[in-house]
């Protein structure tokens, strides 16, 4: 069948600080060979637990701040200091939830902070410190890994890093990127014509987000898969890692919600 | 391979008033059947067209403040009046762009009216009157022609009825769903837990935009392959037709950012 597919890489292990992602998942392919048109979709916190981007709750001294948002909201101070920490400015705290501008400049739910699926109790999982490079060192990595580079291939495909966020005027949430490399992040049809010769309007595609949702469709929440493998994205792929997911945040002088 | 796909159909002619959006996709699988767990996802330009939600700009006679608007936007007064009609409340009017609250409660670009692949020069495309009927409507339909109404079996795949929305903090557009009938929009997880028994947070998944993302990767966007039949997804998929993209509109109280 031609067209799209996602699946998600069974037998990928809990991961734990200091793992290699690209071992893990060419041992989950179990000799499956990958192409260099493919979409390698990893869920952040696998990553975010590679890298050891964890905090363990008994380790934060909550500030003053904390403690007042904490109060507000009904939640642990430490939970909320760890929030600020990974955040740049809250845009609004309602009903037990914080929104922020992360530092990497994503606006999302309580910073991307995470207690569910973090391995340990008492323990939250961040987001990547720079997911955009992370996802550059997993290809790079995978490049070395990959037979096609004793052949002196060197492609790889691409890797994407997800999270779930929510959105301003819809319900739920749907994946979407944070860091990217060796894929378009946009499809850029601004000015291009339709198939009758007309201008398209406003036609400025965010496919790695959409890659990115369905990655997220192939795999069952609870099923510890965070990797999905996606073809039929060929066309966004490129040899180059290119912008990465930085170019899908809208500027601060462009919001126009503040 | 298991896992999710999504193919466009090709053959789909231009969809014109009065058609029959049922027959058209029948006649494009040209044989092949259709199953009840499948999602057929259709762009809704196809779906407004076969109803006659098209407006001749000729026809439009702009009042004061689509005059107005128009002038300080640099667009065509009758194209605004067409986007005031179609709208509850503009939120901003910014860069040439409307933000609107649409008449169904959807927030997006120029309350979703487009001049793009309207079929015909001076013509807008809106948004189908009540699209979650129209999917229900197109379900229907496809009860009454598959062969399994005679063999008394009665079910049929889900119709999802997208359009491509811009996001608040986002660059690009992501296709969402508008009507939809037979599929979940939302995959509720609050409160259950994590592959380790943890309390999953703030997990409620919006499936059907995810599955709208999905289609629109399926398809070229100047292609007029407006029809994408997805596979995998048969665990949201529901006989009854539920309740549609309504569900997923976060209400008016519980926007953050008014």
């Amino acid at each position: 069948m031609a067209g799209l597919s996602a699946r998600a890489l069974s037998g990928m292990p809990e991961v734990s600080a200091g793992q290699d992602i690209a071992e893990l998942i060419l041992a989950a392919l179990d000799g499956e060979p990958l192409r260099a048109g493919q979409v390698l979709a990893i869920a952040h916190k696998a990553v975010s637990k590679a890298e050891g981007a964890v905090v363990a709750l008994a380790d934060v001294d909550p500030g003053p701040r904390a403690r007042e948002l904490a109060a507000e909201q009904g939640k642990d101070p430490r939970a909320v200091q760890v929030v600020l920490d990974e955040s740049e400015e809250v845009l609004r705290a309602e009903r037990g939830v914080l929104i922020c501008r992360t530092r990497h400049g994503f606006v999302c739910a309580n910073a991307g902070v995470d207690a569910s699926n973090s391995g340990a109790p008492d323990t939250l999982v961040l987001l990547p410190r720079d997911p955009d490079a992370s996802a550059r060192r997993i290809r790079e990595r995978l490049r070395e890994l990959l037979p096609s580079r004793r052949a002196g291939d060197g492609t790889a495909p691409a890797v994407l890093i997800s999270d779930s966020f929510g959105r301003a005027w819809r319900h739920g949430q749907l994946d979407v990127v944070i860091g990217l490399a060796g894929m378009q992040p946009l499809d850029d049809w601004r000015g291009r014509s339709d198939a009758r010769g007309l201008e398209l309007q406003a036609t400025w595609l965010a496919v790695a987000d959409a890659a990115a949702a369905t990655a997220d469709l192939a795999r069952a929440k609870d099923s510890r898969e965070p990797v999905v493998l996606i073809e039929g994205l060929e066309r966004f792929v490129t040899p180059e890692d290119g912008p990465g997911a930085a170019a899908l945040m809208r500027p601060l002088d462009e919001d126009l919600f503040r």
